[in-house]
Protein backbone atom coordinates (compact mmCIF):
# COMPACT_ATOMS: atom_id res chain seq x y z
CA UNK A 1 0.00 0.00 0.00
CA UNK A 2 1.70 3.45 -1.52
CA UNK A 3 1.59 6.29 1.09
CA UNK A 4 0.11 8.37 -1.99
CA UNK A 5 -2.68 5.97 -3.12
CA UNK A 6 -3.88 5.97 0.83
CA UNK A 7 -3.81 9.76 0.69
CA UNK A 8 -5.87 9.65 -2.83
CA UNK A 9 -8.34 7.12 -1.04
CA UNK A 10 -8.59 9.06 1.85
CA UNK A 11 -10.06 12.06 0.39
CA UNK A 12 -12.58 9.68 -1.31
CA UNK A 13 -13.68 8.60 1.57
CA UNK A 14 -13.90 12.73 2.80
CA UNK A 15 -15.91 13.46 -0.48
CA UNK A 16 -18.28 10.15 0.12
CA UNK A 17 -19.16 11.30 3.84
CA UNK A 18 -19.75 14.98 2.91
CA UNK A 19 -22.28 13.94 0.23
CA UNK A 20 -24.42 11.93 2.19
CA UNK A 21 -24.65 13.88 5.23
CA UNK A 22 -25.70 16.81 2.85
CA UNK A 23 -28.61 15.21 0.66
CA UNK A 24 -30.42 18.43 2.45
CA UNK A 25 -28.55 21.39 3.87
CA UNK A 26 -29.80 22.95 6.98
CA UNK A 27 -28.65 23.27 10.53
CA UNK A 28 -27.60 19.89 11.29
CA UNK A 29 -25.77 19.36 8.27
CA UNK A 30 -23.99 22.39 8.72
CA UNK A 31 -23.18 21.35 12.15
CA UNK A 32 -21.98 18.26 10.89
CA UNK A 33 -19.92 19.77 8.67
CA UNK A 34 -18.24 21.57 11.14
CA UNK A 35 -17.53 18.78 13.18
CA UNK A 36 -16.14 16.91 10.14
CA UNK A 37 -13.84 20.07 9.31
CA UNK A 38 -12.24 20.46 12.78
CA UNK A 39 -10.13 17.18 11.35
CA UNK A 40 -9.49 13.69 13.56
CA UNK A 41 -7.36 11.22 13.00
CA UNK A 42 -9.72 9.29 10.74
CA UNK A 43 -7.90 5.87 12.63
CA UNK A 44 -11.53 4.34 11.63
CA UNK A 45 -11.23 5.15 8.11
CA UNK A 46 -7.43 4.25 7.59
CA UNK A 47 -7.84 1.02 9.31
CA UNK A 48 -10.46 0.26 6.81
CA UNK A 49 -8.57 1.19 4.42
CA UNK A 50 -6.01 -0.80 4.99
CA UNK A 51 -7.82 -4.00 5.80
CA UNK A 52 -9.60 -3.71 2.72
CA UNK A 53 -6.64 -3.65 0.49
CA UNK A 54 -5.14 -6.59 2.60
CA UNK A 55 -7.94 -8.56 1.54
CA UNK A 56 -8.28 -6.99 -1.69
CA UNK A 57 -12.16 -5.57 -1.56
CA UNK A 58 -12.67 -3.46 -4.12
CA UNK A 59 -12.00 0.00 -3.80
CA UNK A 60 -15.66 1.29 -4.01
CA UNK A 61 -16.87 -0.53 -1.02
CA UNK A 62 -13.18 -0.12 0.76
CA UNK A 63 -14.10 3.49 0.44
CA UNK A 64 -17.99 3.24 1.44
CA UNK A 65 -17.06 0.85 4.66
CA UNK A 66 -14.23 3.07 5.39
CA UNK A 67 -17.22 6.09 5.32
CA UNK A 68 -19.39 4.09 7.08
CA UNK A 69 -17.19 3.48 9.88
CA UNK A 70 -15.22 7.39 10.05
CA UNK A 71 -19.46 8.73 10.22
CA UNK A 72 -20.28 6.29 12.93
CA UNK A 73 -17.07 6.75 14.88
CA UNK A 74 -18.27 11.04 14.70
CA UNK A 75 -21.82 10.36 15.34
CA UNK A 76 -21.03 8.37 18.89
CA UNK A 77 -18.51 11.47 19.47
CA UNK A 78 -21.17 14.12 18.53
CA UNK A 79 -24.24 12.25 21.30
CA UNK A 80 -21.41 11.18 23.72
CA UNK A 81 -20.48 14.84 24.00
CA UNK A 82 -23.72 15.92 24.62
CA UNK A 83 -24.35 13.08 27.01
CA UNK A 84 -21.38 13.82 28.92
CA UNK A 85 -21.80 17.40 28.84
CA UNK A 86 -17.87 17.50 27.45
CA UNK A 87 -17.57 20.90 26.18
CA UNK A 88 -14.55 20.48 24.05
CA UNK A 89 -13.79 18.57 20.91
CA UNK A 90 -10.46 19.06 18.43
CA UNK A 91 -10.04 21.99 20.12
CA UNK A 92 -12.63 23.32 19.20
CA UNK A 93 -16.41 23.72 20.72
CA UNK A 94 -18.77 20.71 21.09
CA UNK A 95 -21.52 20.58 18.52
CA UNK A 96 -24.09 21.46 21.78
CA UNK A 97 -22.40 24.47 22.65
CA UNK A 98 -22.12 25.61 19.36
CA UNK A 99 -25.47 24.56 17.96
CA UNK A 100 -27.14 23.86 21.12
CA UNK A 101 -28.70 20.31 22.36
CA UNK A 102 -31.54 19.81 19.99
CA UNK A 103 -29.47 20.68 16.87
CA UNK A 104 -26.53 18.10 18.83
CA UNK A 105 -29.35 15.67 18.85
CA UNK A 106 -30.22 15.56 15.20
CA UNK A 107 -26.54 16.30 14.00
CA UNK A 108 -25.63 12.74 15.65
CA UNK A 109 -28.94 11.57 14.18
CA UNK A 110 -27.92 12.68 10.53
CA UNK A 111 -24.49 10.93 11.43
CA UNK A 112 -25.74 7.72 12.15
CA UNK A 113 -27.92 7.76 9.23
CA UNK A 114 -25.59 8.57 6.87
CA UNK A 115 -23.17 5.35 8.06
CA UNK A 116 -25.71 3.15 6.98
CA UNK A 117 -26.48 4.78 3.88
CA UNK A 118 -22.61 4.22 3.19
CA UNK A 119 -22.73 0.59 2.96
CA UNK A 120 -25.23 0.85 0.32
CA UNK A 121 -22.31 1.12 -2.11
CA UNK A 122 -20.73 -2.47 -0.85
CA UNK A 123 -22.72 -4.32 -3.58
CA UNK A 124 -24.10 -8.14 -2.59
CA UNK A 125 -22.91 -7.96 1.02
CA UNK A 126 -24.66 -5.05 1.92
CA UNK A 127 -27.09 -6.98 3.76
CA UNK A 128 -24.46 -8.93 6.29
CA UNK A 129 -22.55 -5.68 6.80
CA UNK A 130 -25.63 -4.08 7.87
CA UNK A 131 -27.00 -6.43 10.31
CA UNK A 132 -23.19 -6.57 11.48
CA UNK A 133 -22.76 -2.67 11.84
CA UNK A 134 -26.08 -3.04 14.09
CA UNK A 135 -24.71 -5.80 16.02
CA UNK A 136 -21.61 -3.45 17.20
CA UNK A 137 -24.06 0.11 17.16
CA UNK A 138 -25.85 -2.28 19.83
CA UNK A 139 -23.11 -3.08 22.09
CA UNK A 140 -21.21 0.80 22.27
CA UNK A 141 -25.31 2.03 22.86
CA UNK A 142 -25.02 -0.42 25.93
CA UNK A 143 -20.96 0.65 26.85
CA UNK A 144 -22.50 3.85 26.99
CA UNK A 145 -25.21 3.67 28.91
CA UNK A 146 -22.97 1.42 31.20
CA UNK A 147 -20.72 3.90 31.42
CA UNK A 148 -23.20 6.45 32.56
CA UNK A 149 -24.40 4.55 35.37
CA UNK A 150 -21.07 4.13 36.87
CA UNK A 151 -20.60 8.11 36.87
CA UNK A 152 -21.24 10.06 39.65
CA UNK A 153 -18.94 8.48 42.37
CA UNK A 154 -19.81 4.66 42.20
CA UNK A 155 -16.04 2.98 42.11
CA UNK A 156 -16.07 0.01 39.80
CA UNK A 157 -13.63 -3.11 40.94
CA UNK A 158 -11.38 -3.52 37.33
CA UNK A 159 -13.29 -6.60 35.94
CA UNK A 160 -16.37 -3.96 35.37
CA UNK A 161 -13.62 -1.41 33.83
CA UNK A 162 -12.28 -3.43 31.98
CA UNK A 163 -15.70 -4.56 30.70
CA UNK A 164 -17.28 -0.81 30.07
CA UNK A 165 -13.86 -0.01 28.23
CA UNK A 166 -14.37 -2.69 25.83
CA UNK A 167 -18.07 -2.03 25.24
CA UNK A 168 -17.38 1.18 24.96
CA UNK A 169 -14.38 2.01 22.27
CA UNK A 170 -14.33 -1.62 21.23
CA UNK A 171 -17.46 -2.37 18.61
CA UNK A 172 -16.72 0.92 16.99
CA UNK A 173 -12.59 -0.34 16.77
CA UNK A 174 -13.66 -3.88 15.28
CA UNK A 175 -16.09 -2.55 13.35
CA UNK A 176 -13.45 -1.47 9.84
CA UNK A 177 -11.59 -4.53 10.30
CA UNK A 178 -15.11 -7.14 10.85
CA UNK A 179 -16.66 -5.24 7.55
CA UNK A 180 -13.68 -5.72 5.12
CA UNK A 181 -13.60 -9.04 7.07
CA UNK A 182 -16.99 -10.28 6.16
CA UNK A 183 -16.76 -8.23 2.68
CA UNK A 184 -14.17 -10.40 1.63
CA UNK A 185 -15.24 -13.59 2.76
CA UNK A 186 -13.44 -13.86 5.87
CA UNK A 187 -16.45 -13.72 8.59
CA UNK A 188 -14.61 -17.08 10.45
CA UNK A 189 -12.04 -14.28 11.31
CA UNK A 190 -14.12 -11.98 12.99
CA UNK A 191 -13.54 -13.21 16.73
CA UNK A 192 -9.84 -13.13 16.31
CA UNK A 193 -10.72 -9.02 15.20
CA UNK A 194 -12.84 -8.54 17.92
CA UNK A 195 -10.37 -9.59 20.32
CA UNK A 196 -7.49 -7.02 18.94
CA UNK A 197 -10.00 -4.49 18.54
CA UNK A 198 -11.23 -4.84 21.98
CA UNK A 199 -7.64 -5.27 24.02
CA UNK A 200 -6.79 -2.15 21.66
CA UNK A 201 -9.72 -0.36 23.13
CA UNK A 202 -9.37 -1.13 26.92
CA UNK A 203 -5.46 0.04 26.17
CA UNK A 204 -6.60 3.37 24.53
CA UNK A 205 -9.14 4.03 27.41
CA UNK A 206 -6.33 3.55 30.10
CA UNK A 207 -3.96 5.83 28.26
CA UNK A 208 -6.76 7.95 28.09
CA UNK A 209 -7.37 7.82 31.75
CA UNK A 210 -4.11 8.65 32.80
CA UNK A 211 -3.99 11.76 31.02
CA UNK A 212 -7.43 13.06 32.57
CA UNK A 213 -6.73 11.43 36.10
CA UNK A 214 -7.48 14.83 37.89
CA UNK A 215 -10.60 16.02 35.46
CA UNK A 216 -12.37 12.54 35.81
CA UNK A 217 -12.08 12.80 39.83
CA UNK A 218 -13.53 16.46 39.78
CA UNK A 219 -16.47 15.25 37.18
CA UNK A 220 -16.62 11.73 38.57
CA UNK A 221 -16.35 9.77 35.57
CA UNK A 222 -14.64 6.30 35.89
CA UNK A 223 -11.29 6.30 35.34
CA UNK A 224 -8.95 3.39 36.03
CA UNK A 225 -6.42 4.72 38.02
CA UNK A 226 -9.13 5.71 40.44
CA UNK A 227 -10.53 1.96 40.31
CA UNK A 228 -6.74 0.41 40.89
CA UNK A 229 -6.34 2.90 43.89
CA UNK A 230 -9.48 1.53 45.26
CA UNK A 231 -8.40 -1.94 44.89
CA UNK A 232 -5.42 -1.76 46.58
CA UNK A 233 -2.76 -1.02 44.27
CA UNK A 234 0.34 0.91 45.94
CA UNK A 235 1.34 2.67 42.87
CA UNK A 236 -2.19 2.97 40.54
CA UNK A 237 -0.13 5.33 38.08
CA UNK A 238 2.11 2.99 37.40
CA UNK A 239 0.09 -0.30 37.20
CA UNK A 240 -2.62 1.50 35.54
CA UNK A 241 0.69 2.05 32.24
CA UNK A 242 1.26 -1.47 32.99
CA UNK A 243 -2.16 -2.52 31.97
CA UNK A 244 -2.32 -0.13 29.20
CA UNK A 245 0.57 -1.45 27.52
CA UNK A 246 -0.02 -5.27 28.17
CA UNK A 247 -3.73 -4.80 26.45
CA UNK A 248 -1.91 -2.97 23.24
CA UNK A 249 0.93 -5.66 23.42
CA UNK A 250 -2.03 -8.55 23.70
CA UNK A 251 -3.74 -6.47 20.63
CA UNK A 252 -1.38 -6.03 18.43
CA UNK A 253 -0.02 -10.12 18.99
CA UNK A 254 -4.06 -11.41 17.63
CA UNK A 255 -3.91 -8.26 14.95
CA UNK A 256 -0.68 -9.98 13.57
CA UNK A 257 -2.53 -13.61 13.19
CA UNK A 258 -5.72 -11.82 11.49
CA UNK A 259 -5.99 -13.11 7.38
CA UNK A 260 -3.86 -11.55 4.37
CA UNK A 261 -2.02 -9.10 6.65
CA UNK A 262 -5.20 -7.17 7.32
CA UNK A 263 -4.61 -6.50 10.39
CA UNK A 264 -0.91 -4.92 10.26
CA UNK A 265 -2.35 -1.28 10.89
CA UNK A 266 -4.36 -2.23 13.65
CA UNK A 267 -1.01 -4.26 15.20
CA UNK A 268 1.48 -1.32 14.13
CA UNK A 269 -0.84 1.37 15.97
CA UNK A 270 -0.97 -0.74 19.20
CA UNK A 271 3.05 -1.21 19.16
CA UNK A 272 3.54 2.02 18.71
CA UNK A 273 0.97 3.30 21.53
CA UNK A 274 2.77 0.26 24.20
CA UNK A 275 6.03 1.83 23.28
CA UNK A 276 5.75 5.22 23.72
CA UNK A 277 3.95 4.25 27.21
CA UNK A 278 7.08 2.31 28.20
CA UNK A 279 9.26 5.22 27.02
CA UNK A 280 7.33 7.59 29.93
CA UNK A 281 7.71 4.69 32.45
CA UNK A 282 11.29 4.45 31.35
CA UNK A 283 11.72 8.35 32.11
CA UNK A 284 9.77 8.49 35.58
CA UNK B 1 -56.11 -8.76 1.81
CA UNK B 2 -58.00 -10.40 4.96
CA UNK B 3 -58.27 -9.10 8.92
CA UNK B 4 -56.70 -12.23 9.78
CA UNK B 5 -53.81 -12.54 7.95
CA UNK B 6 -52.27 -8.79 8.84
CA UNK B 7 -53.02 -9.17 12.29
CA UNK B 8 -50.33 -12.04 12.67
CA UNK B 9 -47.76 -10.03 10.18
CA UNK B 10 -48.11 -7.41 12.59
CA UNK B 11 -47.41 -9.71 15.14
CA UNK B 12 -44.06 -10.53 13.01
CA UNK B 13 -43.69 -7.39 12.72
CA UNK B 14 -43.49 -6.84 16.39
CA UNK B 15 -41.24 -9.87 16.71
CA UNK B 16 -38.71 -8.72 14.70
CA UNK B 17 -38.92 -5.19 15.93
CA UNK B 18 -38.26 -6.43 19.37
CA UNK B 19 -35.61 -8.54 18.31
CA UNK B 20 -33.32 -5.98 16.60
CA UNK B 21 -33.68 -3.75 19.78
CA UNK B 22 -32.27 -6.86 22.39
CA UNK B 23 -29.07 -7.94 20.93
CA UNK B 24 -27.81 -6.43 23.81
CA UNK B 25 -30.19 -5.98 26.73
CA UNK B 26 -29.31 -2.73 28.60
CA UNK B 27 -30.65 0.36 29.89
CA UNK B 28 -31.41 2.08 26.45
CA UNK B 29 -33.12 -1.49 25.26
CA UNK B 30 -35.07 -1.36 28.04
CA UNK B 31 -36.38 1.94 27.65
CA UNK B 32 -36.94 1.50 23.82
CA UNK B 33 -39.62 -1.56 25.20
CA UNK B 34 -41.17 0.46 27.67
CA UNK B 35 -41.98 2.98 24.88
CA UNK B 36 -43.20 0.17 22.05
CA UNK B 37 -45.30 -1.76 24.35
CA UNK B 38 -47.28 1.80 25.49
CA UNK B 39 -48.96 0.77 21.83
CA UNK B 40 -49.50 3.25 18.77
CA UNK B 41 -51.39 3.09 16.29
CA UNK B 42 -48.31 1.09 13.96
CA UNK B 43 -49.68 3.17 10.92
CA UNK B 44 -46.58 2.73 9.28
CA UNK B 45 -46.23 -0.68 9.20
CA UNK B 46 -49.82 -1.06 8.57
CA UNK B 47 -49.25 1.11 5.13
CA UNK B 48 -45.61 -0.95 4.44
CA UNK B 49 -47.69 -4.37 4.84
CA UNK B 50 -50.76 -3.22 2.45
CA UNK B 51 -48.13 -1.80 -0.09
CA UNK B 52 -46.15 -4.37 0.00
CA UNK B 53 -48.79 -6.98 -0.41
CA UNK B 54 -50.71 -4.90 -3.51
CA UNK B 55 -47.41 -5.00 -4.98
CA UNK B 56 -46.72 -8.55 -4.48
CA UNK B 57 -43.74 -8.03 -2.32
CA UNK B 58 -42.27 -11.28 -0.78
CA UNK B 59 -43.65 -11.65 3.17
CA UNK B 60 -40.01 -11.54 4.88
CA UNK B 61 -39.31 -8.87 2.87
CA UNK B 62 -42.62 -6.78 3.21
CA UNK B 63 -42.39 -7.44 7.33
CA UNK B 64 -38.63 -6.17 7.01
CA UNK B 65 -40.16 -2.66 5.98
CA UNK B 66 -42.86 -2.72 7.75
CA UNK B 67 -40.26 -3.12 10.59
CA UNK B 68 -37.72 -0.39 9.87
CA UNK B 69 -40.72 1.88 8.85
CA UNK B 70 -42.45 1.54 12.41
CA UNK B 71 -38.82 1.88 14.42
CA UNK B 72 -38.04 4.34 12.55
CA UNK B 73 -40.88 6.25 13.20
CA UNK B 74 -40.35 5.43 17.04
CA UNK B 75 -36.68 7.01 16.80
CA UNK B 76 -38.11 10.33 15.33
CA UNK B 77 -40.74 10.15 18.52
CA UNK B 78 -38.47 9.35 21.61
CA UNK B 79 -35.89 12.29 20.18
CA UNK B 80 -38.68 14.45 19.25
CA UNK B 81 -40.20 14.46 22.49
CA UNK B 82 -36.79 14.86 23.99
CA UNK B 83 -35.71 18.00 21.91
CA UNK B 84 -39.61 19.16 22.32
CA UNK B 85 -39.22 18.54 26.26
CA UNK B 86 -42.94 16.47 25.29
CA UNK B 87 -43.74 15.00 29.07
CA UNK B 88 -46.52 12.53 27.79
CA UNK B 89 -46.41 10.12 24.95
CA UNK B 90 -49.35 7.39 24.54
CA UNK B 91 -50.55 8.63 28.20
CA UNK B 92 -47.44 7.44 29.78
CA UNK B 93 -44.21 9.55 30.29
CA UNK B 94 -41.79 10.02 27.82
CA UNK B 95 -38.70 8.14 27.62
CA UNK B 96 -36.72 11.33 28.22
CA UNK B 97 -38.75 11.96 31.77
CA UNK B 98 -38.32 8.24 32.83
CA UNK B 99 -34.94 7.59 31.86
CA UNK B 100 -33.48 10.89 31.62
CA UNK B 101 -31.75 12.48 28.78
CA UNK B 102 -28.55 10.52 28.26
CA UNK B 103 -30.80 7.22 27.57
CA UNK B 104 -33.59 8.96 25.82
CA UNK B 105 -30.69 9.96 23.46
CA UNK B 106 -29.27 6.29 23.11
CA UNK B 107 -33.14 4.70 22.84
CA UNK B 108 -33.62 7.46 19.59
CA UNK B 109 -30.23 6.06 18.31
CA UNK B 110 -30.73 2.34 19.10
CA UNK B 111 -33.99 2.61 17.26
CA UNK B 112 -32.54 4.21 14.19
CA UNK B 113 -29.87 1.56 14.14
CA UNK B 114 -32.33 -0.86 14.37
CA UNK B 115 -34.59 0.61 11.24
CA UNK B 116 -31.71 0.23 8.98
CA UNK B 117 -30.89 -3.62 10.66
CA UNK B 118 -34.32 -4.28 9.71
CA UNK B 119 -33.18 -3.84 5.91
CA UNK B 120 -31.07 -6.70 6.03
CA UNK B 121 -33.74 -8.80 5.42
CA UNK B 122 -34.86 -7.18 1.68
CA UNK B 123 -32.82 -9.26 -0.71
CA UNK B 124 -31.12 -7.45 -3.49
CA UNK B 125 -32.80 -4.58 -3.13
CA UNK B 126 -31.38 -3.72 0.54
CA UNK B 127 -28.82 -1.28 -1.13
CA UNK B 128 -31.72 0.81 -3.01
CA UNK B 129 -33.65 0.97 -0.13
CA UNK B 130 -30.90 1.79 2.41
CA UNK B 131 -29.93 4.93 0.22
CA UNK B 132 -33.97 5.82 -0.15
CA UNK B 133 -34.38 5.61 3.64
CA UNK B 134 -31.33 7.75 4.59
CA UNK B 135 -32.74 10.34 1.84
CA UNK B 136 -36.15 10.55 3.70
CA UNK B 137 -34.47 10.63 7.26
CA UNK B 138 -32.12 13.55 5.99
CA UNK B 139 -35.06 15.74 5.10
CA UNK B 140 -37.15 14.54 8.29
CA UNK B 141 -33.70 15.88 10.45
CA UNK B 142 -33.75 19.30 8.38
CA UNK B 143 -37.59 19.63 8.90
CA UNK B 144 -36.93 19.09 12.80
CA UNK B 145 -34.09 21.71 12.73
CA UNK B 146 -36.64 23.96 10.94
CA UNK B 147 -39.25 23.47 13.15
CA UNK B 148 -37.31 23.98 15.94
CA UNK B 149 -36.16 27.21 14.57
CA UNK B 150 -39.21 28.33 14.23
CA UNK B 151 -40.40 27.81 17.70
CA UNK B 152 -40.28 31.00 20.36
CA UNK B 153 -43.05 33.47 18.84
CA UNK B 154 -41.44 33.75 15.24
CA UNK B 155 -44.67 34.00 12.89
CA UNK B 156 -44.23 31.93 9.93
CA UNK B 157 -46.70 32.64 6.53
CA UNK B 158 -48.79 29.94 5.64
CA UNK B 159 -45.99 28.74 2.78
CA UNK B 160 -43.31 27.90 5.05
CA UNK B 161 -45.69 26.49 7.76
CA UNK B 162 -46.99 23.81 4.96
CA UNK B 163 -42.89 23.16 3.90
CA UNK B 164 -42.11 22.86 7.74
CA UNK B 165 -45.54 20.29 8.28
CA UNK B 166 -44.27 18.40 5.04
CA UNK B 167 -40.98 17.88 6.22
CA UNK B 168 -41.31 17.45 9.18
CA UNK B 169 -43.86 14.15 8.96
CA UNK B 170 -44.29 13.66 5.17
CA UNK B 171 -40.90 11.93 4.59
CA UNK B 172 -41.70 9.13 7.66
CA UNK B 173 -45.42 8.78 5.51
CA UNK B 174 -44.04 8.89 1.85
CA UNK B 175 -41.43 5.81 3.63
CA UNK B 176 -43.72 2.73 3.94
CA UNK B 177 -44.85 3.49 -0.16
CA UNK B 178 -41.62 3.98 -1.36
CA UNK B 179 -39.84 1.12 0.19
CA UNK B 180 -42.63 -1.20 -0.84
CA UNK B 181 -42.65 0.28 -4.62
CA UNK B 182 -38.70 0.18 -4.86
CA UNK B 183 -38.87 -3.30 -3.57
CA UNK B 184 -41.28 -4.21 -6.04
CA UNK B 185 -39.21 -2.41 -9.31
CA UNK B 186 -42.02 0.68 -9.24
CA UNK B 187 -39.42 3.16 -8.48
CA UNK B 188 -41.04 5.15 -11.10
CA UNK B 189 -44.13 5.66 -9.18
CA UNK B 190 -41.63 7.31 -6.09
CA UNK B 191 -42.73 10.95 -6.85
CA UNK B 192 -46.42 10.61 -6.43
CA UNK B 193 -45.91 8.22 -3.75
CA UNK B 194 -44.17 11.20 -2.14
CA UNK B 195 -46.98 13.95 -3.27
CA UNK B 196 -49.88 12.16 -1.48
CA UNK B 197 -47.34 11.04 1.76
CA UNK B 198 -46.68 14.88 1.86
CA UNK B 199 -50.13 16.31 1.38
CA UNK B 200 -51.21 13.84 4.21
CA UNK B 201 -48.76 14.84 6.48
CA UNK B 202 -50.04 18.39 5.95
CA UNK B 203 -53.51 17.18 6.58
CA UNK B 204 -52.40 15.78 9.48
CA UNK B 205 -50.34 18.25 11.28
CA UNK B 206 -52.86 20.99 10.48
CA UNK B 207 -55.72 18.92 12.21
CA UNK B 208 -53.05 18.27 14.64
CA UNK B 209 -52.89 21.74 15.14
CA UNK B 210 -56.84 22.33 15.64
CA UNK B 211 -56.03 20.53 19.14
CA UNK B 212 -53.60 22.14 19.91
CA UNK B 213 -54.23 26.08 19.74
CA UNK B 214 -54.10 26.52 23.56
CA UNK B 215 -50.95 24.62 24.14
CA UNK B 216 -49.28 25.59 21.37
CA UNK B 217 -49.36 29.12 22.18
CA UNK B 218 -48.14 28.84 25.58
CA UNK B 219 -45.19 27.31 24.23
CA UNK B 220 -44.65 29.41 21.52
CA UNK B 221 -44.66 26.63 19.04
CA UNK B 222 -45.89 27.06 15.77
CA UNK B 223 -49.24 26.10 14.91
CA UNK B 224 -51.28 26.98 11.95
CA UNK B 225 -54.61 28.17 13.23
CA UNK B 226 -52.07 30.99 14.63
CA UNK B 227 -50.42 31.51 11.02
CA UNK B 228 -53.51 31.87 9.67
CA UNK B 229 -54.73 34.35 12.23
CA UNK B 230 -51.53 36.27 11.62
CA UNK B 231 -52.33 36.34 8.04
CA UNK B 232 -55.68 38.16 8.31
CA UNK B 233 -58.30 35.56 8.48
CA UNK B 234 -61.77 36.30 9.59
CA UNK B 235 -62.12 32.47 10.80
CA UNK B 236 -58.01 30.87 11.24
CA UNK B 237 -59.82 27.79 13.30
CA UNK B 238 -62.38 27.30 10.44
CA UNK B 239 -60.30 28.25 7.60
CA UNK B 240 -57.40 26.25 9.23
CA UNK B 241 -60.30 23.07 9.10
CA UNK B 242 -60.72 23.46 5.36
CA UNK B 243 -56.75 23.34 4.38
CA UNK B 244 -56.45 19.88 6.55
CA UNK B 245 -59.53 18.35 4.83
CA UNK B 246 -58.01 19.69 1.62
CA UNK B 247 -55.13 18.61 2.11
CA UNK B 248 -56.34 14.94 3.05
CA UNK B 249 -58.75 15.08 0.03
CA UNK B 250 -55.89 15.90 -2.48
CA UNK B 251 -53.82 12.94 -0.68
CA UNK B 252 -56.31 10.72 -1.55
CA UNK B 253 -56.98 11.31 -4.57
CA UNK B 254 -53.55 10.90 -5.77
CA UNK B 255 -52.99 8.01 -3.52
CA UNK B 256 -55.67 5.77 -5.57
CA UNK B 257 -53.69 6.36 -8.61
CA UNK B 258 -50.92 4.60 -7.53
CA UNK B 259 -49.72 1.03 -9.15
CA UNK B 260 -51.52 -1.73 -8.00
CA UNK B 261 -53.97 -0.27 -5.53
CA UNK B 262 -50.51 -0.17 -3.07
CA UNK B 263 -52.01 3.10 -1.95
CA UNK B 264 -55.52 2.43 -1.10
CA UNK B 265 -54.85 2.28 2.59
CA UNK B 266 -53.12 5.75 2.51
CA UNK B 267 -56.54 7.03 0.80
CA UNK B 268 -58.81 4.96 2.81
CA UNK B 269 -56.96 6.60 5.81
CA UNK B 270 -57.46 10.67 4.53
CA UNK B 271 -60.84 9.96 3.43
CA UNK B 272 -61.89 8.88 6.77
CA UNK B 273 -60.14 11.91 8.44
CA UNK B 274 -61.39 14.27 5.89
CA UNK B 275 -65.29 13.40 6.16
CA UNK B 276 -64.33 13.26 10.50
CA UNK B 277 -62.99 17.05 10.19
CA UNK B 278 -66.42 17.78 7.64
CA UNK B 279 -68.94 16.35 10.49
CA UNK B 280 -67.33 18.62 13.05
CA UNK B 281 -67.31 21.47 10.37
CA UNK B 282 -71.27 20.40 10.24
CA UNK B 283 -71.84 19.85 13.79
CA UNK B 284 -70.46 23.34 14.73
Amino acid sequence: MQGENITITLMHVEQRMSALVHLHPGEAAQAVAQHLSAGGSRVRARLALHACRALRVHEPAAVAIAAACELLHNASLVHDDLQDRDAQRRGRDAVWRSHGDATAICAGDLLLSAAYAALADTGPAAASLLAAMHARVSAVIRGQCDDLALQGGTLACLHTYERVAAAKSGPLLVLPLELALRSAGQAAAVDDAERAGTLFAVGYQAADDLDDVERDAVNEELNVVAVLAASGHADPFVAARELAIDRYRQSAAIALRLPGGCGALLAEQATRRAALLSGEAAAA
